[in-house]
């Protein structure tokens, strides 16, 4: 096991009715003003948005609100809400939606105090020295950004378009509400990308080549099972309350990094997938469900116990001892039928990717550097890379 | 699933010569003025408690020290703690040691700007307003005290000895220094007291009627096959690095509740047990492998198959499907083999105490309310909780 330094403390408000506590935990905060985020029609349509304003009303908390953040966000709204929250000399930003609505606010929340760009945080030019407080309700699990210190956004430089994350403690929300009846309505195909990256963002914990870290195996295994069964429940019953709490909570627990503490991380699909998603616009979640597996098959043999490991405790998979090979190959079979049973896209043309994109994708990941390596289970070169993206764009649904 | 509210804002620094770094992570927090807190002679035999000193004086930091915290901390050395406290100014208690030296602390930090008597916490007359805070150097990885906001304390009161606890946030330690190797010079009985006790931690929050806690319900069984499978590399080799640090980790993590958020917890098991340590002054890990074991045999017709799941997922019992019963026996067989291969005491005379004993032990636990219940897993009357006493001091070795 590795040395580690873990802190997290957001604290969560979990459960029905929960976004009603919003006004009167900001209160107890000494908040005084709100810029409200949040995206698309749902929070306005499902009435959330409205409860939302009525709890700061009676709370006594100002606020403004700013809205219109797209999946893949974009940079151009945080220079929007970087301005309103000037002007308005707001002193908390609570973001309403998604991991697209919360890395948004996150960004503006470090925007704010910052004389220089924002996207400086993005592209490593710059280190977060301070930032508005983010307090999160969360209505889509996947992201895990309701308790995670990162944020991720898009911005387009010279005619590229560029998908990057930033890191600071400053960005690690102060509460996050959740409230799995919010998700009650989410599309299946929405519920079904998150349920691939949360489990994208365990897998790239779990796959390591750090010894002697059983917690945190057992703890990857316990709730990557755990999401698959009650994906599959919720699927069946988009109402079953026990089942969307569930995911709701495993969504948090597979990023704010309990699972991942002492052991080095790989996190190579995740920056391979962010060039599908920004080059096609397509979800994260879709795009990871394409790549992770792809990623898999390529490194198995780096490590064949591991994923004999990851089959046999995930899936259930019969350990064949003679041939674990077979063992493993039989988990990533298992975990591409999963993806399948949620309507997940499995390769290029499932997503609209083109394999005569590859070379630009590549230059997207990869810059002009010759030397640039992806990942740390197994150090991908650029070479490794194309060869991933190869076996995500030739594989058969 | 039920609602819940979980926030545990304790800094883990976790690793190899993590001690070296008290005294400059003291001063980062502001803190001027230190009570050294520890326990008997290993604090200082071993050169740990100079080292954590040298680490103060090297940062600027002022310290003054209280040794002589013994297991089952006693409420005198808190008065003796608190008074040195107010009359040294401190601002900080920065407890060296396991479960009671950091108890004793966080008795020490709430009591000195309380007016009353700090027990008042204990018995629930009073709640605390305010502590000094609380940081940890932890040695013995067990009552999870470095990660939770839960003190235990004995006080004799008119001639019995009343084991008590309080919970409150001014106890949840800012943060927790935990180095395992600090641990390799444990004797194998203090190793062994410690596994049953974090395992029991984790099995108070495991047994439970909250349905749809899949998330929680895999967290617990994998945590608790780690522990079983490190702390038997512990015994093979005292000084496997990665065991020690696995059972340090799954220490902490069977305890700051992280394990338990959203279900209803049992811990009738804990409060019988405190009648045995307060009694007979056993250690509380001792007490716990003879009290476990009676209290699941006793409740297991209650829930058969959720015993046969602890069965078959923590001891990898093969699940009998027309005799699901037998499987879930055999998981409480499995938890007594693993305690007599740690050689943990098995029942009553294995731990000095005696069946005749019985009537008084009930009155501790139950006082003279004829109504008293104990748990909720099942609510256990008085006389259940004889028959539990009853089993435990009748099974053979």
């Amino acid at each position: 096991m590795e040395n580690f330094e873990y802190c997290r403390p957001t604290r969560y408000v979990f459960g029905k009715g929960t976004e009603e506590q919003t006004g009167k935990l900001l209160k107890e905060y000494g908040y005084k003003k709100a810029l409200i985020v949040y995206g698309g029609g749902s929070a306005v349509r499902t009435g959330l948005l409205g409860r939302v304003q009525d709890s700061l009303e009676h709370a006594g908390i100002e606020h403004i609100a700013l809205g219109g953040v797209r999946p893949n966000p974009r940079a151009d709204l945080v220079y929007a809400g970087i301005k309103m929250g000037r002007d308005e000399k707001v002193d908390v930003i609570l973001p309403v939606g998604g991991g697209s609505v919360i890395d948004t606010a996150k960004a503006i929340g470090i925007g704010i105090p910052y004389s220089g760009d924002f996207f400086d945080f993005y592209t490593e030019k710059a280190v977060p020295q301070a930032g508005v407080p983010i307090c999160t309700v969360l209505t889509i699990p996947a992201a895990g950004s309701e308790g995670s210190d990162r944020s991720v956004v898009e911005k387009e430089i010279d005619g590229v378009v560029c998908k990057n994350g930033t890191a600071s403690p400053f960005i690690v929300p102060v509460f996050s509400i959740l409230n799995p009846e919010l998700t009650y309505t989410l599309p299946n195909y929405q519920t079904a990308c998150g349920v691939v990256d949360m489990m994208a963002h365990i897998m790239e914990r779990y796959f390591t080549n750090t010894q002697g870290v059983a917690v945190t195996d057992r703890m990857c295994e316990g709730i990557l099972a755990a999401i698959v069964e009650n994906a599959l429940a919720v699927f069946a019953d988009g109402k079953n309350y026990d089942a969307r709490a569930n995911l709701m909570w495993a969504g948090t627990l597979a990023h704010n990094n309990i699972c991942g503490v002492g052991r080095v991380q790989d996190w190579a699909s995740h920056h391979i997938e962010h060039t599908l998603s920004a080059l096609y616009d397509v979800a994260h979640g879709a795009g990871l469900a394409v790549i992770f597996p792809a990623w898999m098959e390529y490194t198995l043999k780096h490590d064949v116990m591991r994923f004999a490991q990851f089959a046999s405790r995930v899936f259930n998979c019969d350990m064949d001892f003679s041939d674990p090979e077979r063992t493993a190959r039989e988990g990533i079979q298992a975990l591409r039928h999963f993806y399948k049973q949620l309507g997940m896209p499995l390769n290029f043309s499932d997503i609209g990717a083109r394999e005569q994109d590859i070379p630009l994708l590549l230059n997207m990941l990869c810059g002009s550097d010759p030397e640039h390596l992806e990942g740390n289970f197994m150090k991908l070169r650029r070479e490794d890379c194309e060869q991933i993206l190869r076996l995500a764009a030739h594989y058969q649904s």
